[in-house]
């Protein structure tokens, strides 16, 4: 099986892609060849569209795999020609420092699917059998949220909220929703959503105006995401953090972007804070972590219904691109 | 007993104090009357001589607390008269918002001998018995390190160190000291202290001369401490911290100093780091941590032989500020 | 105000009570006179009927109290007469060995309302205000789970449960059926409720017969919770708990009641576990956690609609009592 | 190289093995061939001998080797010919319900070199060159010490022991002794050390006749940490936990063996505990915490000089499982 050749978005270098005729990829031991259905598009692609983040090139993009079993290696115990699955991108080394050290979600060597390695803007893809997970309920647009909802689930386990705490979320693209999510079913007794259907700019005056987040919640919150990406209102943020409360950065930032803080107005003037954790996430870190974000979505718990908004051909990469940067998309699919 | 008079350091309002004579204050219920020994001077006094912080004037200062149990209120037990003893400045209300959920280090009523309560630069001070910590081994000048020792236990409690990490602490005063001590007997098998016996300005320069820091330590450290008060500092420390590890900034800046840091960089070009933690802490903040600070340093466990370097009488009090705005000193107790 | 008397259910000794007339509290500085409208009432009055736990005599019962506040002491802000309100039984010393350490709920002059002060089977009962939370949504006789729930939420913090658990809550009384509902809003995908509604045995027998627990989850759950108090059941609880998994003992037991575990048999033949935790709950360890309890069930967000199945007057307390032990009842209320 | 044969401790079957002339094994790509030149014995190869636990035959036992790396095989790197170096025996599949979920260390498919893969007590053995770490400063006896206090570090990990506590080892064996070193640098102001020169039920009668532990320690331990592996004295052990203390229960337990605790005793006479916490550990879970374990004992911060009381031949294989069970011995070495 497998012979034969695949359409594919190919970069050559940053900024540089075609679609193209490549080989279909062969099956080693252990490796599993999913037929795409769908891959999610996402700000990272955008970072490997610039060759930032650790891209490397020639490369075929695309870490939000959905798809079908095509063909098993020897010795893949578990799936069947048919299965449909969504698929884990992140590789990790297993004998750097840090995997040494049970961190392998820190590995030095760290190779991604779509990023260093083959991904899924075509029309199959090879992974590791330990890295594919079967889904049931999910259609193939709303299975591309899984990966997304396994950063999410990430960030959750290094928040390590206490019971019953106030949640205040800024942003409510597909990763914001699914944070307020997550923290409804993981402490939170209740969760605002600060954000409106505009763009960052637009949430940002939202909290300016003062629209009563303040005066309604006299005591701010026990945990404030940021997850809009942008760093004025990351600088912002920290004006709705509860004394001893937590503050979460959970976006992707541009280049020259700053986030200050005044430690003497923090804890001189305001008396705000014993402390503050602040998280910096990669946006593919979902080491182990995907189990529990196909037993969320799989099971409805989470719910992703209608987030993916835009579908593209691959063919259309470059529209897929173009209307994720415009932010009038909440989440886009990308099909062969 | 407790009538007639005693000589205070009394300040009318921020920046005016002078020597006084002023009613020794009388015990009530559940209260122990100290004659001073000693009384340590540190950062806080500063910021209480500007007014800043919670200071509530008029005011006697001075929070680090040794002294003689010289009179007992009804209802003390567990204490005799002649009993040398260190206080926990810090009072809590019991029914604030924060009180109520078991988190009276936050307490929005807090009090704090020698903050905004009558305090130690005098010749006695009133504290609730249950305030109150008998020692033994340590002199009275050392025992001036318990209070800065039990902020620093506070701090360690929130850091939660896991076992066997590396740490880096920039800074050598007597917090800096204290806490490098504290590393080694919880969770840290290298602690490596980054300072000089200059002034701040010296430590950063340190810094940038690259003296093998980072080539020496190529994957940073576990946990940083910024222990200097410097923003710079702070600014640079970020660079020491391994992937996944926390920077804990354990100082007091400047009004106008501001951290920034550039989450682009960090995550993207550098791929540092997974999270990070950023402690702002009060320097009262010793709720619950007396106890442990007692047994840490009466026990000689915790060593702050030598760490007084400067002793004045209250009636010097003006020179003891120059001299610790100075940084010429280590530790100054100063005494009636 | 509150001259007079009032009727109450008066222990002058373990297992004797007569409905006396006894006079009505007066409130002292911070304290708050409520008028009963509902009290509760569960397995620790048992305990405390015969002379158990830390009860002392003479005594009025009844710590899971619902008024009206009646009289405000000097001092009392927050409070009008009129205000509906539940209240946290417990009243800690703050100065003892634990409560100077932070560990307040651990205090060794721990008291309780209902178990050595007197409690809310009568007319009236004291509460410091600190002590007394307003509700707004709840019934009277709903708003007597407000303490349970506040002993489960003190469960649910040591518990401190994972992101996107599985868990097995073996028994569905009020506090197995509250506790069910936390772990779904605290960390629990999946929360499986092993009970039936007979008695005890009859849960025992269940469990035995294989009715798929075991088959239906080859892996076990992360957390399994004992919360029947049959001793035979939390022994084979154990047989539930997924490798790594917790278990909490979650129950009041008979004085003679063992729990029994093979240590080699847990780790070396099933290789079952590489840790385990239990919990032995005091049942009126509510510390910081009513306003939580207060938040969750004022709210809807966990609900207790229709759990009160019996209601009894204090004249009749023998009854509720004797409804109690038959295990024929959910959650029974006492009115005055 | 490599080829030829080498004399090992061969088992054809549970309770039988010989002395025979054996394959030298080669190395495939990333693994490193280990010339023995020590290798510890313990409590796990009793286990072993008699079949149990994971144990698979025919088998060559022994996982605490020190080794000099002979061969390298392809894709090596970081290693040389003749680097004395000791290894971690655990593997781990990757690809089972917990190693998907991050949790190898109760990984399923669990192999260890001397328990179901070929082990040290022979000339030479394989390892994947991820699980070898250099040692310099250790003699080679000490180095047999390095897996013990990897499995140590485990349990501290498990502990998460809090700032400033108070701890109590029972038994002085090689892991008690490490365990108390441990939780001096991870934690503990004070560490008591309960045992005696001679056998497990000298240790209960010193325990029983009260030498004064419970006189001189009326709050209990914080931790107490059960080594023994004596059940009798894990049953007693509960009597020296603190109030809302830990149990550590740290040993190997005979078959028929069992721990019973009364919980009405428990909470409701002595109103004992909130809570508690028992690890029940394998003997080879060491993944993860070689890192550390070498970073502690090659440093000497913790110091293992002299534990190593007897040294044998494999040759004399029986003569070394006779005196680690005449438990005469602290440690035991294995040369070849």
């Amino acid at each position: 099986m497998s012979a034969g050749t695949m359409n594919a978005v190919y970069y050559h270098a940053p900024r540089q892609f075609t679609l193209e005729q490549v080989p279909i990829p062969q099956v080693a031991d252990n490796e599993v060849l999913l037929k795409v259905l769908c891959c999610g598009i996402c700000g990272t692609d955008g970072h490997v569209h610039e060759g930032a983040f650790i891209a490397q090139f020639p490369l075929i993009p695309g870490h939000e795999v959905v798809g079908i079993v095509s063909d098993l290696g020897k010795g893949v115990t578990g799936f069947t020609r048919g299965d449909r699955c969504v698929a884990d991108p992140g590789v990790t080394c297993g004998h750097c420092f840090f995997c040494r050290r049970g961190k392998s979600v820190l590995c030095e060597n760290f190779k991604g699917r779509g990023v260093n390695l083959s991904g899924g803007f075509s029309e199959y893809v090879i992974f590791e059998s330990k890295n594919v997970y079967k889904i049931h309920n999910l259609t193939d647009e709303e299975a591309t949220l899984v990966e997304p909802a396994s950063c999410a689930i990430h960030g959750m386990d290094k928040l390590n909220a206490p019971v019953g705490i106030e949640a205040l979320v800024i942003g409510a693209g597909p990763t914001g929703l699914i944070l307020a999510q997550l923290l409804k079913l993981n402490g939170a007794t209740r969760v605002v959503i600060a954000a409106n259907k505009g763009i960052k700019t637009e949430v940002a005056k939202q909290l300016d105006a003062g629209h009563g987040l303040k005066k309604d919640n006299p005591y701010g919150f026990d945990v404030v995401v940021e997850a809009t990406g942008s760093a004025k209102i990351a600088n912002d943020a920290i004006d709705y953090v509860r004394r001893g409360g937590t503050l979460m950065i959970y976006g992707v930032y541009d280049h020259d972007a700053l986030v200050r803080w005044s430690p003497s107005k923090i804890f001189i003037d305001e008396i705000k804070d014993e402390y503050l954790i602040f998280f910096f996430l990669w946006l593919i870190l979902t080491t182990h972590c995907f189990p529990r974000a196909v037993a969320y979505l799989d099971s409805g718990k989470i719910r992703v219904k209608g987030m993916v908004t835009d579908v593209y051909k691959i063919s259309d990469y470059q529209k897929a691109l173009d209307k994720m940067n415009s932010r009038g998309a909440l989440k886009i699919a990308v099909k062969p």
